[in-house]
């Protein structure tokens, strides 16, 4: 199909040139004796990344799925309760990889565009005097809905409770486009992958881990090799890998963290900000809703959309696709049918997202929704003219 | 600045990842036994892009600007009688080349906006019974203004003068874009660059030239080494070059014939018209005008929009670029300041139009001209939905 | 340092420009319309190159050591015997893997040098009649050493038995380069990863399953989400994956698949046996020995040189890398400082070794091993000239 | 055919990744406000690759040969007499140009293997009291032949006589990589392009321009428009160019650049001599003689390498391509089937140069020339490893 893809999906991301450029490049020796000058200063970069001074990061070849199972394999052993709440897709099924482990999963079932229930998580955290509880497993970014969840408030629930469970979360969808703090927030391990706000080639999982939750490798009885944070620490020690890292992905990490350091992490935020704001305002202007209930809960990385009740959304999905080349999310499971989502993290600019919106408007109204031609363009436009780049204060232009 | 660029200048244009890819390549022997077996079907499938079986094609390191000094050079002689006109910046330029080569060049001034004064030229070389013309020079599409010529009128007007002049014709924003037809409408030498319908980097000027054309070479004066045809003939019959060519572009060259070829020059030239057609529905709903007079002139491949008085389009156009990353063209020399131009050729689909168009509105606004936010947009929408990808008629969606 | 780097370890391996470009390519919707008539002939044609008809094949965002925990967690309990010996690096850390994960590890340790011991394993099953032993684990080509193991005599020793274990192979360092028949052999998973034979960047796992070694997949009590068949089998059907799939690495995966199919398994076979017998001259020009004990043990994608008793082979490998740019590999845990290899799998061809052969004659001089300079590379040229090219026989040069 | 080709013609040469990866990039606006803070320093740091502080650089999409057309139709008018000599392809195409363009040569014939003839030119200088020749052409280093000729000594004659001739100076093959001093020599114009010492794909003409020669624009009668230095002078100083400049190669350039004034240029040299040096002790090992007849001329970027008078060079050129995917260069024109080149210039190291004598020993015993295998690695090897590097005495491994 003639012209580019207009890839709006909440990831993979729009690659920037600078790590394609990064990523292509020849093989090489990952036991050269100047590979460390390359991943230590890489690994100690990526902490600034998760706001961490005195955790660890560690990369694998793998994806967000392999970053949760290193998350629990190297924290917990069968029969572990864990607490955790579903409200999505990916929440979900951070649930079903816990109890194929073995772990006693204490799970409270969310309407599907809410967030993380603190309040319950504080609630039960307080009754549970005895600690049994070992992990407290929070999903910061519900791709599949929209909704960003309250991870210092839970840190909050812990500490109001005085309990020592890990606070474990995905972030898959929020690091690097989310405001997300691993020290501030007490965070024991935070997984995220490549291929989302660290705008790269799909491929790693990238997880961060405080001491507290790195001595329990001591103790976790869950098997693990390959995503064993013991072996990668005995080997980044040294600037190398247990096994043979994916070194063209690791220099497109590399790419990824300078652009984002580069870019000041507060202004990445901003700018998720903004972008998002402007698909928010579009929604408005269509008069459609969005499936995240509240706007506390509103998601800079990824807008969910509900579509009228006679509207099968992923009939809109797969037509933009075919007939204008945009890619946007369709919906999961439980909310299959009922949303379709735009994905607005990453690389994106102000005029990215006018084009989604754009082929978002045309596949509507081809599939029967018919909001006003230009409409949602036109609000997210002003929108996007009025607010000051740079700024951060989501009242700004309101 | 983050996110890309969004490129909406009449070239270069977006560059397809096939075609990219396909230049990225280690160098190599140009002179190796199989180099011919690469070279040879690039020749004879160029021919297909310029519509000429009894043509040859000349690639060339170099630029459209190269290719104009290769027409005239290897065809005419110092003082030889040349007719043209004026009525752009590049129309404007090539008289300019044609004086500095010495060349005797009567010149027709047309108001920018208009385009080959057809009628003006069937009386010129009727009069002209003495045959002192020696060639005639038609910019078939007017970069800077958006005006596509009648180069097939001029063939007409040749042809009942009995006039014996050659036809030459700067095709550097129409070939494989807009249609345009070598043998079919006699054309002697016809001229493009890699950087515009061939959607590939700038490094290559490819010129075709009629076998009538290719025998001045043993009567034309002027001095010529770098573009000699003779050279290029001699050793393109062996499956090389006469000096090193740039082989990287050249392996991009065949994924752009490729890509041409496959989606077929007829839908390519549908294509164009359809995208086009979007951005005037824009302009009109703007309330605003084109800077071509007429619609049979309107350019496919660029649109040139006039702004109100007031206005200093350059200001547009800048702002355009560093508040939203949007790289629109500008009025150039006559047309300075007066109006802005939106390329639309290359490798578009609707949707990177509508991109176009929404950053238009948003600097137009910026910039003091008050068109109604998402209007362009809407009216474009509402063609692009309603237009058959394939159907070629203006009328289909109207 | 000038120049490029000249890669002959035995995996990481250079890289052909087709795979590189293949890769190079921006993001996509791994949920799109039309990603399923990508992934199902890249899966069927996979199958080509493990030489299965009936077995599937499963890819992992992952490495080698990721597929061989695919192979055991998806197919045993905890407390299942396996069968296994060590003889080198790998097939010790396949050993270690295997206790982590709670497996009954009978294993045999043979000299590194050795390859798998044939009779042995034979002699165990034949007196395993209850059929304890549910696993025989087989280190395909020991990448420490440098010896090709004999895995159709396992089959044998199997078949002789009468004996019902799963054949699991670790194919990293031989698939795609050294014969290998997953059916003709009843191999019940093969593992391999991208960075070796299929001459891709790392990050992909890829493993062959046959159809019994699926089914256990309803009774293996081992833990897995990330690496689990069962995820795989649902999504494949559909010709998608059950999380974010690499597709960068994936596209350089199908260029892979089509450039050995184009160049035939069986020339790629001759060819590697080809190259790596130029090594072994040279090797024997030089006065030394390789590590492997005979000469049906010689691999032929990696070999490994012993050095004289007081040198360090370490400081050649180091010198190697610092001097010219040469990067060879060293000796692991117990044979360390006493072997250096060359890695000749993978994209090679004649002269790319002479180069390797050229640099570890100065690099041995420099350090002490007085070996005649040019010797090693005259008895390399000389086999090279002599053999033909597609030849298969050893003994046609000699 | 597997495994990567062997690039020793000299020129194209080796392109590093660093430079493969600056030119793979999108096409951008030529006209976009920030172009020039990329396009100034890029003009103003090659002014140091040609050593010159008060010439200046001129960069066309074009080759070598379009950089000769510069630097005569910008400086000299028809008639005006020209003082050049002959001893190899390059020099002889230049004179046929100039011929072309109506100059009045003078040309000094010598033996291929020979360089300029400093001390004819001087008595020619002198004797022209009337100062009739305008230029005095030298092509520093004769890719045919491997013959680098003293640029200072024609400087010295010209000085010597008081004669103002402009000093026209072919670089192609030196620049970047032999000793070359604009300023020093007192050189005008000094011509070199992109696919040589600057280690980038071919299409970019570098022409380097002194004052003096600059002002010859004024008075020069010869056409020019796409050579034009009037235009580039014009557009250069506000950061731009006068026609759609080659961006991507652009970007190659600057990455160039970088990497040659990182290396420092006396390094590069140096290294340049050292690689040659090998190249020369492997020659003589063989028993063969090089083309160019004395030592001081011996060129540091190719050896042109006689073979006996019964052999065919073009025929080990064409095996070593065929059967080992090694490209060396073979004789032109005069000196057609007589020699074999090796190109050693550009981003070389050691250990390519012994790929390259390995490849050459074997194709010239398949063809029939039985040097003794190894001897000319052996020989190369024992140089290279006995020089330190950085050393540039070329008695250092002596």
């Amino acid at each position: 199909m003639p012209g580019y893809n207009h890839l709006f999906i909440p990831g993979p991301t729009n690659m920037p040139e600078r790590i394609r450029r990064a990523c292509d490049r020849g093989l090489q020796d990952m036991r050269a004796p100047d590979f460390p000058e390359f991943v230590r200063p890489l690994l100690r970069d990526l902490k600034r990344i998760f706001k961490t001074e005195t955790g660890e990061v560690f990369v694998f070849n793998g994806s967000g799925t392999g970053g949760w199972e290193a998350a629990i394999a190297n924290t917990l052993s069968p029969g572990d309760k864990v607490l955790t709440s579903v409200f999505g897709q990916f929440s979900m099924l951070w649930v079903d990889m816990c109890q194929r482990f073995g772990l006693d999963v204490q799970q409270i079932d969310c309407t599907w565009g809410e967030g993380v229930p603190v309040e319950q998580y504080a609630e039960i955290l307080k009754a549970d005097t005895r600690h049994e509880i070992k992990a407290v497993l929070v999903c910061h970014n519900e791709t599949a809905t929209g909704v960003t969840s309250d991870v210092a408030g839970v840190r909050k629930a812990l500490d109001d409770a005085g309990h020592p469970a890990l606070l474990m979360v995905d972030g898959v969808s929020s690091i690097a486009s989310i405001d997300f703090q691993m020290d501030a927030w007490g965070v024991d391990v935070a997984v995220t992958g490549s291929q989302k706000g660290l705008m790269m080639p799909t491929g790693l999982a990238v997880v961060a881990v405080s001491q507290r939750a790195l001595e329990m490798r001591h103790t976790a009885q869950l098997p693990r090799t390959y995503f064993a944070f013991e072996d990668q620490m005995r080997f980044n020690a040294q600037g190398f890998f247990p096994y043979t890292p994916a070194t063209t992905l690791l220099y497109g990490l590399r790419e990824a963290v300078d652009m984002l350091l580069e870019e000041g992490l507060e202004n990445v935020v901003a700018r998720h900000h903004r972008v998002a704001e402007g698909v928010r305002r579009a929604v408005h202007a269509w008069g459609l809703e969005l499936c995240a209930r509240r706007p506390e809960l509103y998601s800079d990385t990824v807008s969910a959309i509900l579509v009228p009740e006679h509207i099968d959304s992923a009939e809109i999905v797969r037509h933009a696709y075919q007939r204008y080349n945009l890619s946007i999310g369709g919906g999961l499971t439980k909310v299959k049918g009922r949303l379709f989502r735009i994905g607005h993290l990453g690389d994106m600019n102000e005029l990215m997202l006018l084009t989604a919106i754009s082929g978002a408007e045309m596949a509507m109204r081809d599939c029967g929704i018919m909001v006003e031609p230009g409409s949602g363009v036109a609000a997210a436009q002003e929108y996007y003219r009025g607010v000051e780049i740079g700024q951060t204060d989501r009242a700004a232009a309101e």
